[in-house]
C-alpha cells in the first residue's frame, strides 16, 4: 500500500494570539512546519506546538519565515543573501533547541509566505536558503513544491525533497500555483476536494487550470491552517487518500 | 605560570547600532558573552561577533537577556519559570547555531542585566536558567560571579563554574556589588584598576568596600565595554594581570 | 429615566491577529477603549476601530498600556514616571490623530491590564498617567472604577471620571476586585450577570463577596471583550440595565 | 540679506542607542526633521530631541519612516497604500502629542530613508504621504527635493514645499542623487562641500555630475547625520552659506 504524508502549518500564533485550531489539527497530520519565532511563534508557542507533535507522533519541522511579525511574513521585504542565510541559521537553531529540550527531533524545513514565494521562483534566494539549511543539518528533508527553483536546488544539493501538493489549489503550469482571482485558483467545498485528493493520487496526475494534464509528484498534501474552515479541510483530504487507497503516514526518515 | 580568562560582553548591537568598539576588544580579551538576539543583537550582528571571536583565538558564550530591545534588558520584567527556561533554549538555540555555520562552538554561557542580577539572588530563578542551560549542552560552562545563587545552583547541577571578577566595582559582602552611588562602588581610574587587578589575583584576597578582606576565587576578569573608556579598561586589567605574572588565556574545554 | 453607558476594550488585535469579535461588539456598546499600539493596535486596526466606532455612534476612547505586545500588557513592567508619562502621550497622540483622519474625536481614555492595575494602587503613577491625559486635552474623560487612586486623582485634576462597574467580576472591599480563584470572583453565567447588573443599578448598591452591601457609583458597565462569551455577556448586561429601567446611552460631553 | 535654512535628521536613537551627537548638532541648525517611533525613535527619546530643539529655538518636523527599526527604515517594504496614509498618520500624531506636551509645535514633516527615496519617483506613493500630511494638519510645510513627485504634489497640494540641498552629494540630473559609487557622488572634503554651498547659493545654479549647469531653488540645506563627521559638516555648511552671504534662518511659519 502506499503512503503518504499530510502536513501543516502551526504554532502561527504570537503572545496571546492564535491563528489556526493547533490541537484539533494535529492528530489529523504526520508532519508539522512549526513558526520559529519571526514571521510567528514565540518559545511558549514553540514549545506548546513541539509537545503537541510529540504526543501526536508527528514530524516536527521549521517554517522559516521573514522577520515581520505585523504582516504575518506575507510582505516583501528586501534583504540581502547574507540576511537571509543568517536568519535562516537562527531560526532553525531557535526550533531545534526547543525540540531537543523536549526529546524531539527536527525533521525537515520549509519557507513560509513571501519568502517561500520568492524561493520558488528566485535561484538565488532559493540556493541561500537551502545551503544554509544544509549547513544547519545535511539530514534535514525540504517540503517544497515540484517545479519550482528551491526544489530543483535542494535536489542538487542532495536535500531530500518532499514534494508537498496544495490540494486547496489550482495550478496554472507545472510548480506554478493559478493566482487567486483567476477561475479555479482556489477550491472552497471540501467534496471538490476530497475528489481532487482522490484522483489525483490514483492517477499520479495534475490537471492544470488549462485543462491540460500533467505527470506529478506527490509525498505530502498540505492542510492549510490558517483558513476558517481548516478542521473541514483536514478531514476532506484524509477522505480523498482513503478513497485512492493511499496510507497516511509520516515521511521516512 | 597561573592563567587567567579575560571575557566581555560583545554583539550588544541591533540594525544600524552598536554599543561597544567590539573590533578592538576582542584582540584583548579571551571569551566573549555575545548577546542572542533578545536584549541586543541579529542573526548579522551575532555572526560578525562569531567570526571576529574565530579570528582571535577567543572562547564564544552566550549572553542571555530578557527580551526587551529598548530597555537593552536592563528593565525587570515578570516572566513565569517556564517563559524563563524556554527564552534561555531559544536563545543559546539561535547563538550555537550560527557559531556552529562557522564552525565555532559555544563553550559558555551566562545572564546579562537585570535577568542577571535576578539570577544572583533568586534561586528558583537561577536553577530554572541553569537547568534550561543544562539541558541545552552540559558542557557548557557558566561563567558567574561568586557566592550568587546562580554560581551555586551551577555547582549543584555539575555545570562548571568560571568565577568572573568585576574588576571596576567595589564589592560590599561576598558576592554583592556596591550598589551605585555608595562609596567605592565604581572604580575610574585606569590606575586603580590595574592596581585592584594585581593585588587581588596576587593575594588572591578581595577587600570588601567594608575594609573587610575575604578570600576570592577568580577565574576571569570582565571587561565592562559599554563604558566610553572600555578600551582603556582592558588595558588597565591586562596590565594588572601581568603585573600579578599571570598568563592570559582562555578559560580550558 | 436614567442613562447609563457601555463599554468594552476593542482594537486589540496586532497585524493578522484579533482577539475579540469586534465588528458584533460594537452595535452593543456605547463606548470603546482602543489600543493604541502599544500592548495591541496597528494602524489599520485603530483605523477599521474608530470607523466602526463612527458607524455605530460609539464615543471613542484610548486604551493605554505597556509596550508589551508579547503579553499583551499583561506582565509587569518597571518603568520610570518619565516612561509612563511619555508613552502616555505618544500613545494618545497616535489614536487621536487617526480619530481625527477619520473625523471622529477622542473623548476618553483608561488604562489597561498590569499598567490599569498599577494605577488603582500606586498614587504616584496614577498621577502620572492622569496628568499626561490632561496635558493632552483635559477635556478627556477617564473612565474608572471607583476607590482607586487613579479616579480619586483624576476627580482631584478636575478630569471628569465616568465610574465603570466590572458586572462579570466579584470586588472583596471597595475598588478591590476579588482575587480570581476566590469564592465570586468570577460570574461566568449570563443570567447571574444579568441579575447583577439589574440589582445594583437598580439599588445603587454593590454587594461585595465579603456579604456586605455598600454604595456605588456608576455610569459604565464594562462588557469583556476577550472571553469567548463576549457577545452573551454584552446581551445580559444589556437586558439587566433595561431590567432596572435604565437606558442605555453613551457619557455626555 | 537671503536667508536659508539648515535641516538635519535627528532623534534617530533607540533604547540605549543613539546615532548622531544630537546635543552639538541642534545649535548648528535651524530645523529638525525627529524619528517618530517608527524606523527609530521612542518616546524618551523623542521628548529628549524636541526639547533640545526648543532650547535652540529649531523648528520641529516629524521624520517619517518605514516600522522597520532593524533596518533603520533604509530597506524596502511592500505596504499597501492604505498602510502609508495610515502609518504617516500615526507617526505625526505621536510626535505631535509630545511637541505639544512640551509647549513646543510640529512645522514641518518628511520622509526617511527607503520611504523618502520611493516618494521621489512613485506618484501614488507620493500623494499617498503628501495627503496624509495634509490631513492631520495642512499648515504643515513638507522638506523636499526639487523636482520629485513628493515635492511637485505637495504644491499640487497646496502644502509648501521648503526645497532641501544636500550640499555631501552629487546629482546627475535634476532631482536625481548621483548614484553612490559613481564619480562625484558623495563629497567627503568639508573643504569641497563649504565652496559647492557657497557656489550653488551665489549663482542660484547647481552643477550636475554630468558637467551641466541647471537653476536649483534652494530654501534649506541638509546636514547629514548619521556620518562621522557630522559636525565637521556642518561647520562647512555654515561657513558656505556665510561665504555666499546669506543668513542662516529657520524657514518662516
Amino acid at each position: 500500500m502506499k503512503s503518504i504524508d499530510v502536513n501543516s502549518d502551526l504554532g502561527e500564533g504570537f503572545g496571546p494570539y492564535r491563528i489556526a485550531p493547533d490541537a484539533d489539527l494535529m492528530p489529523l497530520i504526520t508532519s508539522a512546519n512549526i513558526a520559529c519565532g519571526a514571521h510567528a511563534g514565540d518559545p511558549l508557542i514553540m514549545d506548546e506546538t513541539v509537545s503537541l507533535a510529540q504526543t501526536n507522533k508527528v514530524r516536527v519541522g521549521a517554517h522559516i519565515g521573514y522577520p515581520d511579525r505585523e504582516n504575518f511574513g506575507r510582505r516583501m521585504m528586501t534583504m540581502t543573501l547574507k540576511e537571509l542565510e543568517l536568519m535562516t541559521v537562527t531560526q532553525l537553531g531557535a526550533l531545534a533547541a526547543i525540540a531537543a529540550h523536549r526529546g524531539a527531533q527536527l525533521t525537515h524545513a520549509n519557507f513560509h509566505g513571501a519568502l517561500g514565494n520568492l524561493s520558488f521562483a528566485d535561484a538565488d534566494v532559493a540556493r541561500t536558503l537551502i545551503k544554509a539549511m544544509k549547513s544547519f543539518d545535511p539530514s534535514l528533508k525540504f517540503i517544497g513544491l515540484g517545479d519550482t527553483e528551491a526544489s530543483r536546488i535542494a535536489e542538487e544539493e542532495g536535500i531530500e525533497v518532499v514534494y508537498s501538493f496544495l490540494a486547496d489549489r489550482g495550478y496554472s503550469a507545472p510548480g506554478r500555483l493559478a493566482p487567486r482571482g483567476t477561475a479555479g485558483a482556489l477550491l472552497h467545498e471540501p467534496e471538490d476536494i476530497r475528489l481532487r485528493v482522490a484522483e489525483t493520487l490514483s492517477s499520479g496526475k495534475l490537471k492544470l487550470t488549462t485543462g491540460e494534464v500533467i505527470p506529478v509528484k506527490i509525498d505530502s498534501i498540505l492542510v492549510h491552517s490558517d483558513t476558517p474552515n481548516a478542521l473541514k479541510l483536514a478531514h476532506a483530504i484524509r477522505q480523498g487518500i482513503a478513497d485512492a487507497a493511499f496510507e497516511i503516514a509520516s515521511y521516512a526518515i
